[in-house]
């Protein structure tokens, strides 16, 4: 039993919640979830509805095209998805695996409607895991002098897979800005910091020397500008003095992969709207 | 400038959302929000939705007959509210002050939409609060003798400022379920435990005994059963083993006071509908 | 570098820390961490003190004999371990496997100094897991017709291993008194709720029943009455009216993880002593 | 009944915690808390150990003198306090009074063993406020051309006052790095963000403009460098895009008052270390 959802924003005007649902009740679409937000600075409004497909009585195939009046009538930018259309992703991790354990764990518990093509990493700690979870593993090392070539093979790889969303599960190299472009708000990073403090390298050794009583975890979209894309998630833990670094890192771990996952489901289920370098995450 | 809310639930069914919004655009209503939940084990459909009273062209006297027939239509439970009818409320505090004044606060800086007409204790130690804040006290004591006859007293009290709405800030006398009676879902009650557990009489000992690592406050509507009313909002907060009951009772005031003002500011906002001795709280 | 570890409670006495701490600066024992607690209700004495056992110059095999005049001394109830001597353990799970995983990623990061040598379960979900990590599995089916001949098979399966300490990690079957009598503050359990609220069964179902708006999960040592030994580690997560018991379920399951690895690592780091049903967790 | 509260740091040596103890136990002074922590970075030692007065055989005046010999041998850095000397402060305040209430409310709950002794503001918010809590109320005017006499009109009140803590209830004017000096560590000061995030002005806009899911308070000792003292506490509160930089600043405000109240509490509780820029809490 498959599900339209739509994601809208524009201009706030008086009726447009009306016109949309009387679009859909004229096509016998039963509305599932309805939320909106309006930004009053902006006076930008937004909306995702969700619809069951069974009994709408317009066909998926001509949806898109009878539903443009209605969008450029509100100057609408809106984005449509089936909920049986499963998008097709790749994991990029480093050394530490905790997150991308996490992920691949409660995938398979179905938390996330995606199927994974491929893991991909600068290191073969993976490669095992990947293995146990039967998912194809590419080893693809980077270094200053290669990482021209590296991202080639990389974009290759998603491009043969047909990738659309990338995961950065603790991925520790810098993409260019050439590789993010094609990816706008489709990179989803987990930063093991509260942002905007701790930015770059090392945030937990930056945090200890602080001396900060609560560390963080934050997820976000990439975009050029190193950790600074729209925050999807975050989430926070107390510490305290007795805590070393490598304490830190380890009760951090939790807090990543709760933030990761929640940002990735969130990804998936099409909660999640851009605008202005911030997020809107319906419930 | 003022908006009108109106709160619903009904049987999910085709066609609603669309209705509804259908009939404020026709009126030329420009909605503020709208936010609604469909409760799937029942199929019971929610919806609070606001619009601003400016340019709708039925006037305020006329709304509720006007919207009658498609509420029947839809065999709707309705309540309508009008941002700008400040509803009258009254206060009941024992010897713990702390909730009362934390309100009292928050009201004057303008976080609750109500009038405090009364503040009502069976001890003297809230007089001198209610004095600085300007609003009149009334010390009625109460004993298991004088119970009935202290009751009635306070009826008079509330019927005589057309009190709608009661705050149980730390009160520690039990209400009859006469006097609960004509105010369902308008009594407001702090328990300083996480509900269900630890019901009745000293919660902090009780936990202290249990040894949990958390303690809990919830806010609830009253009813005849102690305790057992819809909750509205919860809170917690950690604990250690080096924690005596004094510490929970110390550390449980902020939470306590969070509790409660949150609840006293989402009914006052009319964001809470109930159903099946639960509450739905809309953002 | 092996440390050693002691675990005092008694009466309440004057100079006690300084005989304890005298004795070991005596002996040239470093002291790592002291942590000392007294509970003034009972007025017991609570302490936990770690020293390096480089240095020191009493020897290992002697260690109880010269520290037992003192512990008679001061009625000391005591408990002496070795940072290097690896207890065995063993997990037993159901068809649930999210605790489990977590708890073998974890293990095999290093976080709890123990040897886990065997998984045991009623079902073998959990089977190709226990491959994975090379940890040997055990399928003991269970029903109440054979509930005694399979408890002795674990109990065969237990004493063979040397196993010392048991984890129930989301373990569905209701272990007898006589199983678990040889174990007290031996075997660590997870429930799914903010205990004491929601004893027993579908506690997730319970709390959606209920209305409330915060979910708990709860870590324990085992005893005879079910779900009401002393509380280990709690854990809170916010839902809302919009949660369905699924919904539950799924945010629980990160809750419990958290909450049962944190159990587990304080149990195995020896950070818990046990008092009239209760528990004291060093830092 | 007077308690002796010793704070120690000084660097890590074999049997520092036996020969204070042993020094207390000599002189019959029973120990009511004792905690210790060791920065094994610098090799540091930190210890805060409370004990009864009654019983203590050497007087109070000859205690300091009693103690130094111990002191100069492990190189300490030491503090000694009494719970019945009461520390003299001051409470300084711009136009929004919640903190200043919370404050002053919990003082009166017999929260903080301090001694007001007047509240000092740039603005008169505040004067009815002091005025029913019988404190003492100077208004003293602060713009850039009479700085330098505000202040010294300021330090004459402090020092007719004998004030040795100010605490700095949402003051914002800037004090000069003279004025600071002779206070080093005894200005605490709540900040309206999770630093290091949003250094300085309108944290609650910088907050929103990013559009971070997490907003936060931190309490720190002040020094020259602007928010960037010894953080004592912080909170953390979860928002969503539906909050307005209005809804911020009112959600945030629990989260101040709760934040700094504990920072004062701890403050003259004396369990309070400072180090490297950094804060040491004992529990």
């Amino acid at each position: 039993m498959s599900s339209a959802i739509l994601l809208i924003s524009c201009p706030d005007r008086l009726g447009i919640v009306a016109e949309i649902t009387q679009f859909l009740a004229d096509h016998r679409g039963n509305i599932e979830h309805a939320d909106q937000h309006i930004d009053e600075q902006t006076g930008t409004f937004f909306m995702r509805v969700t619809w069951n497909m069974e009994g709408f009585d317009i066909p998926r195939s001509e949806l898109r095209t009878k539903f443009t009046p209605l969008a450029e009538e509100f100057h609408m930018h809106w984005e449509l998805y089936f909920s049986d259309d499963i998008p097709k992703s790749a994991i990029f991790v480093s050394k530490e695996t905790h997150c991308l354990f996490d992920l691949l764990v409660k995938h398979r518990e179905g938390h996330f409607p995606t199927e994974i093509k491929a893991i991909i990493s600068n290191h073969t700690a993976a490669a095992p895991i990947a293995d146990y979870f039967e998912i194809p593993f590419f080893h693809v090392p980077k270094n200053p002098r290669n990482r021209e070539e590296a991202e080639r093979q990389e974009q290759e790889l998603l491009r043969h897979n047909q990738v659309e969303v990338l995961v950065l599960a603790r991925y520790h190299r810098i993409l260019t800005r050439e590789f993010i472009k094609p990816y706008q708000n489709r990179i989803i990073n987990i930063h093991h910091s509260f942002l905007p403090a701790f930015v770059g390298k090392n945030p937990y050794a930056q945090a200890y020397r602080k001396g900060v009583k609560i560390i963080g975890a934050t997820s976000h979209y990439v975009t050029a500008e190193l950790d600074a894309g729209p925050i999807i998630e975050q989430g926070t833990e107390r510490i305290s003095h007795r805590d070393s670094v490598e304490d830190l890192r380890r009760k951090g771990k939790d807090l990543e992969k709760i933030v990761l996952s929640r940002a990735v489901q969130w990804h998936f289920e099409r909660k999640i709207l851009v605008y202005h370098n911030k997020t809107v995450v319906f419930d």
